[in-house]
């Protein structure tokens, strides 16, 4: 399984969570883990309080702190920001599954994080089924 | 299977490896995967040197670095930095099973981060077995 | 199954798509997901961007202002650095298995990042199979 996220801007968080919960809901796995992958390497996974939009604005504005803009950076394409950041938040993210959804605390939302937009990204969603226990 | 952890001060790193261990003694799977998950959104999961105490005390250190706890941040309950810091390290955490135990190496061991502690926090803990290889 | 990788200096990234991918072809699983988990405490495994050799050049680059190597360190043997960053990036991979191979962007590539070089790592690499979908 696999769906796209249209991504409004250059940095960005885009809550994944009801696209993630809609294509496990055509999986026969019921309490199991899904891995979440996103093919690009200017992007990440993430998971973040989905309540207060503020926390979402304080992350993006820390992001330039971490790893600024306009950084001692040798790759051509000026988005080596985008390229460190994909690295250090990963692209790759685990969850666990409970009745058929995403086994989230109450105020997680999985989102994508863009560091290079806007653009279209795709997901890749794998589910597998645990023993039971 | 969960497991909670009481968590000390306000930033802690709490060594979880005995009771991930003994979630798994009573699991069915031999060799798989051990994924772990804390459900909160200001703690995150970790892989430290647990043999040198100095290790998690410079790590804890760090963090006021790289987030600062004072920074510009518009979240209103003032611990912005700790929402950062669970989206950077991840509350997410996947480890290998070897003959029904982590298999982690000589000097690893799995920690719970806590970022706006004292609290009590919850880790679920799923296993899934791989085929014969 | 396991892999181990001899790291050229200090720091580095080490592109190990291919051996990654020659384990898998001795692996049953053709869907599913790789778990990637390296045993130590100073390096890492992370995504990074393949192609141009400037995009790991800024990262190793970068690392240095992330966590700076003369840090205000306790940790008595010199690589409270290589310690940090390695809990930062983290030491386990999860990707997901397509046609056998891992199913990476055309522009990703798995890298073990060595933070306390040069040393000889271990990779442990486990697969399990999906449900058909």
């Amino acid at each position: 399984m696999q769906f796209t996220v249209t991504t409004p801007q250059r940095l960005a968080l885009v809550d994944i969570t009801d696209q993630v919960n809609a294509a496990l809901a055509r999986s026969a796995v019921k309490d199991g883990l899904c891995n979440l992958f996103t093919t690009h390497t200017t992007a990440a996974l993430v998971i973040v309080e989905n309540w207060d939009p503020d926390v979402a604005a304080d992350l993006l504005h820390h992001l330039e702190k971490l790893v600024p803009r306009d950084g001692d950076f040798r790759h051509a394409e000026g988005n080596a920001q985008a390229h460190i950041l994909s690295a250090l938040y990963g692209v790759s993210l685990t969850v666990p599954i409970r009745d058929g959804q995403l086994a989230l605390g109450r105020w997680q939302g999985v989102m994508l994080a863009e560091f290079d937009g806007p653009r279209e990204r795709h997901v890749l969603v794998t589910t597998l089924g645990a023993l039971p226990s």
